[in-house]
């Protein structure tokens, strides 16, 4: 059975090959390359790959279909990163800055329909179902993102807008890609359905550790600056819970704090998040949806070795190291 | 048999069912249901339900296909808006002048996944090969599209780039709707690759008289103020025909016109395609297009009254009274 590691590996020299697309006209295909080689950690196609293998031996639909799954998350990249007004992805410069909004426009584009491409190279009779799952995602992926920009002119968010936001935009592309390959490998579609649920409950999970280390995290673990959430005045679960529970002298600290730009910014929302008990919210529902992707891994029907790779998937996403 | 003006209206009537997007989030669907509703010809859906009776009855996949490819021709529409910097589109604002650049580039994205949920609607076994010839297609629309905006940074194009850029960009689509509603209807390959070819050679007479109708139509006619891609300086059949062709006066002269923006304009550039013959190539090889198109409808294995709503349709679209 293919370890995460091993399926990334795996999925890249899956990707490497020659003449993924022509030669020409270049100024559409080089934005393309150039995305797709800055790297990823490609955990959308790996777990598919992994999903398949639980159930059968690994297939070329199932790389197909993995490969669908990076294309298109690649295409949501290079549209989302000119929304968003992103200077940097993956530590180089985003798409629409390199070579322009036109290129990053038709490069989204045209990645995107290579998605397709590659789902319509699946041999499986379930062609059609797959499809249908896919679109589906797509869609509440692109309304994820339409919530995402909706929020950042919306006065008052709520929990539950926040949590389905990010099952959107977010946590839907990695549950259809567990659900997608469990059905290639030959999963029955109550156990692909449980698949696609664990991938829901670990993106969840996923994202909103990303919020709290994004706030608390250690430098030297994270490899990020911790408070960028803090400084951009993101709506982030934290951010959203302080408000939601605070008394009225914290929200009048909360409102002065996102008018603000001094360095102190940090620290203080930091110290509004531990008195409110954001942080202790945020971890809780982490172990939450953690708990709950391991009780649905659980449920599905198949020796238990089958599910140690996925298991391990989930412990090394959510950091933990039982 | 449906007349185009029959399939025109028939398709609008299914685009026109209630709850086509969800409710929500508005922001994404409004911009879609905007440019839907401006109307436009529905040429492309109107062949593909027209092709599909060509050869048995009418069944719901001809209608999910001709949306499909509506909804595709939307999305690229309104991304090619962006990229060219127009502001209007059937005497409307563009969608990313009425709703912003952010807007315009997911609403043509959920578009095109909702062409392609459309697709996945087909119930026909022959899904897989439609779906293969649909994305061949639109990549080729893409291609087309980055073709178009490299003549605009090019010192010359050759007629022979011009035409396959005009194939990929206007033909092949027009080409598709005819060969999927071929298969969809009970054609056999060659017969709906017959169809593919006669649109193909409808698209680009049809392009090319545009490009001949732009330089010397009558107003009245046309609806459009004639000379608009003389004045904005875009290279079409005529121009670069007289580009090929001129003998050194007349390019000294072509040069002067194309850095001026003098009323004369219009009429010295005709002046110079009708010396050196541009118009006369030009409407040659609509002629030629136009011959082979009706050789190629012709040749199809089925009763010839069966031919006769495509035929009027190429007459119709080519202002021929025959």
């Amino acid at each position: 059975m293919l370890s995460f590691q091993q399926a990334a590996l795996d999925f890249e020299q899956f990707l490497n090959r020659p003449s993924l697309f022509p030669e020409e006209p270049r100024n559409l295909y080089d934005p393309c390359y150039y995305l797709l080689q800055a790297g990823g950690k490609r955990i959308r196609p790996a777990v598919c790959l992994m999903a398949a293998e639980m159930f059968g031996p690994l297939t070329e639909d199932a790389y197909h279909a993995a490969m669908a799954i990076e294309l298109f998350h690649n295409f949501t990249l290079i549209h989302d990163d000119i929304m968003d007004e992103s200077p940097l992805r993956r530590g180089q410069p985003t798409v629409h800055i390199k070579y322009g909004l036109t290129a990053g426009i038709l490069s989204g584009d045209v990645l995107g329909i290579y998605a397709y491409q590659s789902l319509s190279k699946i041999q499986s009779p379930l062609l059609s179902e797959i499809l249908k799952i896919f679109n589906r995602t797509a869609i509440e992926v692109c309304e994820g993102q339409q919530r995402d920009m909706d929020f950042e002119k919306m006065a008052k968010v709520t929990l539950d807008e926040y949590l389905y936001m990010i099952q959107l935009k977010t946590a839907v592309l990695l549950a259809c890609s567990l659900q997608i390959g469990a059905l290639i490998g030959g999963a029955s579609p109550e156990d692909a359905q449980r698949l696609y649920q664990f991938g829901i409950n670990i993106g969840m999970a996923f994202q909103l550790q990303d919020d709290y280390l994004d706030a608390f995290g250690i430098e030297s673990k994270t490899g990020k600056r911790a408070g960028g959430d803090i400084r951009s005045n993101k709506k982030t679960a934290l951010l959203i819970h302080s408000q939601s529970f605070a008394d009225d002298m914290d929200r009048a600290v909360i409102d002065r704090l996102l008018l603000s730009n001094e360095e102190a910014k940090v620290s203080e929302m930091q110290g509004i998040y531990l008195k409110i008990g954001s942080d202790k919210y945020c971890n809780d529902i982490v172990n939450q949806f953690d708990e709950s992707a391991h009780k649905t891994l659980a449920a599905i029907s198949i020796a238990d070795e089958r599910r140690q790779p996925l298991r391990d998937l989930a412990n090394y996403l959510l950091l933990r190291e039982h």
